[in-house]
């Protein structure tokens, strides 16, 4: 492997705890108007209509819509699946609801990390999520992202060949000179068969107690670090 | 006006010096190659193919093709004007050159502005330029834009409603929302017909010694400020 020249990170489980703060954000309206359903399932049960909305518009049966407009779509869906009535709660509180996902955490070692690994390379997010969303996470959040890129800007949803040869494409780069840096084995395989290089860190905490899934590298990754900032070290990054 | 959330900057110009230093970064090839080319004459005559070859695009006679491609073309364009070989200057220095445009310096108050703004605002290039020029000139610059945005994530040039309109939406903001800055009136006027905000801040020496356009404001313009830093008081920033 050659030095990388742009890191392009998977955003949700990857640099931010999507489950613990749905959970939260979810957890007073659901006290309030669907107390019978868990925060954490209902984050769970969120997050499982996503890629089947996604795959609507990846297999071209829709066009494309940003992130944001399949979660809330998404969401009275799965509102409506536990016997709660959206039009009950309201189209402001479910507005709010929907941009949860603007108002993710970081892990704890992600913005540290990320200030280490700026100051080498060129910094962006390749996610699924849409422009607004990755900009408002990381304005309240501090990732000093050095664009906001992903399947908005690339106009189609990883895993699709696209979402990465398109994101090189606009950054002027080969596809090797690109690292993939994400929790999920199967994003990786993707960006790899597209000549990408890739980086698996573990979040063994992103589903919860009961993960199953992704706690250890099932490919042959470039590099594989416990977080951020052994990324960093591991790409020869000065210490903070 | 109400308090924008979101500032759009034109950047040839408006952030940064072009005629400098594309003049800095052509004087050693033109030398060797094209020695009777004095190169402030060279940049004006390049950025004068500017406009023309976008209209191209924006007319609908060209599918959307980049700056650093209609740079490109242009390039050879004004060297074979002036008499000059392409060829014989050889493809990784017209390369190279080519990319002066990703180095450009930022005028003086650019960056102490920026950050003192990035505290209370989004702020985001609305520029011709493409994402990779932006980006390459930001990380060299120190300019800390909180997204890359532009002609090539909205798809538009300037100064079609397409590309103020497109990167509102993307925002996830009402045009009213988003302040256009830029030294040109032109711009300002075509951001305002869209609905946003407008900022009017002076670049006299933008075209060097004898500039004539755009020393004044030349419409109703929320604010008209001295430099960013002016912009930044003006916007209630706190002091650096």
């Amino acid at each position: 492997m050659t030095q990388p020249r742009a890191l392009l990170f998977d955003v949700f489980g990857t640099v931010v705890d999507w489950r613990s703060g749905i959970a939260r954000d979810a957890a007073p309206i659901l006290a309030a108007q669907a107390p019978h359903l868990d925060p954490h399932a209902f984050a769970d049960a969120w997050r499982a209509r996503y890629q089947p909305a996604m795959e609507e518009v990846r297999a071209g049966r829709r066009p494309f819509a940003r992130l944001d407009t399949l979660h809330r779509e998404n969401l009275e869906a799965v509102l409506r699946d536990a016997g709660a009535d959206p039009a009950a709660i309201g189209q402001a509180t479910l507005d709010h609801l929907n941009r949860a996902w603007h108002r993710l955490d970081p892990w704890p070692d992600a913005v540290a990390g990320l200030v280490r690994l700026k100051a080498r390379f060129v910094i962006a997010p390749l996610s699924n999520g849409n422009l607004a969303l990755l900009l408002n996470m990381a304005k309240r959040a501090g990732l000093p992202w050095d664009a906001i890129l992903g399947a908005e800007v690339a106009h189609a949803y990883k895993p699709r060949p696209e979402a990465y040869l398109r994101t090189a494409d606009i950054l002027g780069l080969e596809p090797a000179a690109c690292m993939m840096v994400a929790a999920h084995n199967g994003d990786l395989a993707a960006a790899r068969a597209c000549g990408l290089a890739t980086a698996f860190v573990p979040r063994p905490a992103e589903h919860g107690p009961g993960q199953t899934e992704d706690l250890a590298p099932a490919g042959p990754w470039d590099i594989v670090a416990t977080d951020f900032c052994d990324l960093a070290d591991r790409l020869g990054c000065p210490p903070a």
